[in-house]
């Protein structure tokens, strides 16, 4: 199973007052020109997929110029909202276009959402975690005792979830992961007043075969398999040193490394 | 050809500070309940989806919930812009829907839009005509004879169109529509600042077997074949009085009146 991981878009975003939709629209004419060179069986797109909960007009027309081109490549989407997205407005049509492998999962109603896709090797099966916030978590399932720790919070969903780890899985979460001991420093792009930075401990993911994470805006590694694809563009000059990509990932047979 | 015609849901809308949404939902599942029992082809939908155009988290999910609901009862649906409506916004999706005979015209561009459906005796083709500005058109066509005549917009986005009219023909439109020498008194609903006031004859739209209205909130025929549906709720106090109900229209072959 061959997918490209991608995240943190935010289409429509201006950074310090120049509109970045132009270098945005020539970004996804690279990711399509990839797409059509590696022939992916899915894209991923974990979060962060417009920059505001009401995006312009203009960000509503690219996203939608860019599913479109993605549905035309015949290749699956699988995405969720971020801490930028609203939840219900990402929703939107959301059954309707399931059924063209356009996948959008915006909104967390107490049920991780699934899609399993299928290679020589068997079943891979995507869990979709959009954004979520410990409140939000202990809401759905009455538990008091999360608090307002994000890893309970995650750990909660994963728990109900009842993945069944022998199969290949896959998990796309727009959360603040940190492997035990490392702290991340917070560009200013990333730090939004509607939250998201409670972190979450990387060890939950460990069985996982791959985590697509979106939130952070650097490419890089949290943990063995854990990664965060990386804002496809920079957003803040902090964010000027840091590596950006999408992620192509290979995902052989069960325990083979990514 | 049977077709269900409806318009200004205002999905959304707050009537002296109450909100509609649970009489709206009401309302679509009435208008479902009918579509099982009449099976039409096609539901047309003439504008003022929304009740602004930036609708309320709540409104897009009654009207993702409807549009699913409409789509799993295998109708297609045509469905125009009003000037409630952004048209842009209500674009986003669109040429992924229509693969699932969800037709959603909300932008203007210059071409008129049509869909051709077809029955036993022949083709019938669905004309989407956004609600438009003279403004609008004086710009796409640099027209300046246009000046400010919603008549004269009107005319000339059919002229360019050049539809046959010896086939079968149905105008989905949301203007201000009067017959010659016939005026109308719009309800507080119906004023509103983003314009749609300016009149537009009629006759402009002899020829088309039927013209399926949207803008004026009381169901009633303007001309022969030429009818606003009517607002499903009413809106404001003068509305109170006015008919309100879908209209159900069978078109058989062509010169039978409707």
């Amino acid at each position: 199973m061959k997918f490209l991981h991608l995240s943190d878009l935010h289409i429509g975003k201006s950074v310090n007052g120049f509109p970045m939709l132009e270098e945005q629209r020539h970004i996804f004419a690279q990711a399509i020109g990839h797409i059509q060179t590696e022939k992916p069986d899915a894209v991923l797109i974990a979060g962060d997929i417009y920059d505001r909960t009401v995006p312009s007009v203009e960000a509503v027309r690219l996203f939608d110029d860019f599913l479109t081109r993605l549905a035309k490549e015949g290749v699956t989407v699988l995405l969720i909202s971020g801490n930028h997205d609203s939840p219900e407005r990402l929703n939107y049509a959301s059954r309707l276009l399931a059924e063209r492998n356009l996948y959008l999962c915006g909104v967390f109603d107490g049920k991780l959402q699934s899609v399993t896709l299928s290679d020589g090797y068997g079943e891979v099966n995507f869990w979709l975690l959009p954004f979520v916030k410990p409140s939000t978590i202990r809401s759905i399932f009455c538990d008091t005792e999360i608090d307002d720790s994000y890893t309970d919070a995650v750990s909660m969903v994963l728990k109900t979830a009842a993945i069944d780890y022998t199969a290949r899985n896959v998990l796309l979460s727009h959360q603040y992961y940190t492997a035990a001991g490392v702290t991340h420093v917070l560009s200013e792009s990333e730090i939004n007043p509607v939250g998201g930075l409670g972190a979450v401990d990387s060890g939950l993911l460990s069985l996982f075969d791959y985590a697509a994470l979106g939130h952070l805006h650097g490419a890089h590694d949290v943990d063995r398999n854990v990664r965060y694809a990386g804002s496809p563009l920079k957003y803040s000059f902090s964010e000027c040193r840091q590596e950006k990509s999408a992620t192509l990932v290979v995902l052989k047979k069960k325990a083979t490394s990514v």
